[in-house]
């Protein structure tokens, strides 16, 4: 039987500003990356999303840890050195840990954030950095990114269990990276076929560019977004789909 | 024999600010209390420190949490409702405590930064809601408060260990509070004298007030600044003093 | 013929973060209360917003400073110095002021936002300050607040022209207060009933409190609210309300 | 008679952050780049800064707007949009203004800070995008940048006055560059020498690169620090370098 975890960026509501459908789809999914106060959450928005975790009785917990940027969500990339990127990513990792551990969960997996994320794509000793701090904190965390790319590879050189993530809303190039939001096609809006596509990466290990080629690609978890208004239809035609599939949903 | 312990408020600088000498300090003191990046500190700084507590070989590691007020470095009185206090302490705690543990220290007390130290000298509520979110988080923590008042009481109710705090350098009401630094005479200046009030508090548990009168304190943890031009020489005459008394210093 | 001016609150997003309908708002109203950055808005919000208030043709510009609270959205209590309170309402009258003048907007009046306005209900001193500080930025500007409360006394006392501030959504106490959220009764949900209420304030002067007695009271302006689901329909509804009582929606 | 003037990097404390020695640098420059409270700096430190150029009785003020990152004291590059960049700098400098005016100063110049700065050695269009902000703002003001390089010339080209800024304690690069930090000898550490050179800059237009080329530099303002303990007395023996030769220091 084939298995799929799905993950979702939450607890990214601040102060009296609210963003997404955390409680709704918390209980969807099998991996919540969990915004650490950085870039988005507060200590209360974090606390209130362990809770609805906690509650959820199988969700797996993940640190979501971004740029200091509150203003810009942590999408605008950066300069950073290497020292400055461990200390940041070891202080929001361990304020999400210990939370989790209050209420006895354990901390499964990191999942760098926007920019910070993006940013490993053209930059291996970042993601090595990321790796390695990950490693220092937990050997036994697991570290997400994009399937296949610098991310997983760093996780791999320095030990660490990965997952390879897949995008079921995004068009993907010839070498497996993700179609630029500017460019057109980039995104998948046609949820039926965001769907197929998914179930093709998760049984066939394939996805067809937007150029028409197929490549491999191993998928193991799927991002999906909690925030918009068909987010939680599209987690739930996405766990449908994937069901009648005989796919079964679980945290890595 | 008689003990002390020796503690110091630590890791308060922030990005190019510097303020203290922390390095110089730590290996003096037996507990400190750590900044946690809410009033001071930040990710960097909190690393560096507790990697200088770490090399010290001794010395306690302590969360310091306040209010999140970095320009008032947690000095001015914030109107939070306990919840708000509940999950910001956490945090702070949880960011302390995980980069201990990465280096292979247990966290051993927390002591309440500032304006939400003070605000406990009239407000019993925020006391307990201190205690009750410490032990919360771990109940094999100490708390640490001023000597016989509203943090320790509270502490001692949850169930707590508790730690009473006095201090060197201020004077004292009848009723064992600060004598307010507005008001003359709320600084001891004279070392030597701070130095034999010290010694008699820790021997024989009196203190003289402000008034002149005699007052009953348990002395189980000395404050001593870091930051100052004569913070290190007083630091280290106390240290002296104290054990030409035959008082050992030790973490509590 | 009788005039009134509406304002309300805008600016308030944040980043990715959004909140309250401005563009929908600022052509209903005469008054707008813009958030300068601290507790809520940044540059990119301000800058919008003043661009929308431009394009409306009329609405007349405020400056909102509030405590440097994002979190908390200035609606916490802080225990600020009278210097302190001085320094950061220029920064942010200043900051509205200079983006307003690029577009040929006059900055027209002041409001204090939230907890900021709130302490001065018993605090006679902080309203002073305010008052001061908003005539030493420039004396041309008028002061919002409570109607007949420690604002608009303090603004009269310094110099300040000022705008007596009425609540059509709140109940109030014998002594013109608002009656606080907390009580049963303090919002007036019935909008038939705000908006009677409204049009007494405005043509007689009077308002029946909590408790059933007529008070007098002098509207200069009446708050109406942004945000919520039917924040628009009752903005409309309360200026076709005065309209067909031939009142005037004008910028005071 | 040659002229030139000397800029200095100001009010840059934070809260109980203290940096430099602004209340005796400020008389011995003739502009002062105020920090706008952004990468440092806050509403206090700004006010009292105003109040020392205002007593100083005739140094130029000037904003120092800088990316919104303390903690890096906008040091670290951030990939902002043109329009975050635009409604940024419009921010800073409408508050350092409104601050100024009310003290009777009027706003001279704008020089961007660190990271913002350097920015644009590679990147014309964030000069240009910064150039038209200040033309937008106020095309009165003067735009400081590195002597013949990209900010002062899109400062030219969108029809502000320049000012063209030199470095006494750093080498060059034969295309009129910093050598950077990171190499040798980038850093003019011999005070006489850095006198010298930055005489011969006044005089006659010239600079020796690190490769010992002469090339030719517009000098209309040197850059000198006023932190770190040496700050004061090289700005003093600067002072009295150029005075004997006859070059008279005064705003630009």
């Amino acid at each position: 039987m084939a298995y799929i975890d799905l993950n979702s960026d939450l607890g990214e509501s601040y102060g009296r500003y609210s963003i997404g459908n955390d409680a709704e789809i918390i209980p969807l999914i099998s991996s919540a990356n969990v915004a650490c106060g950085f870039h988005a959450g507060d200590p209360d928005v974090l606390l209130e999303t362990i809770e609805t975790i906690k509650a959820s009785g199988g969700t797996g917990l993940g640190a979501h840890p971004g740029y200091p940027d509150r203003q810009g969500f942590g999408r605008r990339d950066m300069d950073m050195t290497a020292e400055e990127v461990r200390a940041m990513v070891l202080y929001q990792i361990a304020a999400v840990d210990g939370l989790g551990k209050m209420h006895g969960l354990q901390l499964n997996h990191v999942k760098p954030h926007g920019a910070l994320y993006n940013a490993t794509f053209d930059d291996y000793d970042l993601a090595l950095t990321l790796a390695h701090t990950v490693y220092e904190y937990n050997p036994d965390l697991k570290l997400m990114g994009l399937s296949g790319h610098n991310l997983v590879k760093a996780g791999q050189e320095v030990g660490l269990q990965v997952v390879n993530e897949v995008f079921a809303d995004r068009a993907y190039e010839k070498d497996g990276t993700l179609v630029s939001r500017r460019k057109e096609g980039a995104m998948i809006t046609d949820s039926d076929l965001a769907l197929k596509r998914v179930i093709r990466m998760v049984t066939e290990g394939k996805v067809e560019t937007i150029d028409g080629e197929d490549i491999d690609i191993q998928a193991d978890s799927i991002c999906v977004h909690g925030d918009g208004a068909k987010a939680l239809e599209f987690v739930q035609s996405i766990r449908k789909g994937l069901m009648q599939e005989g796919i079964e949903i679980k945290t890595i």
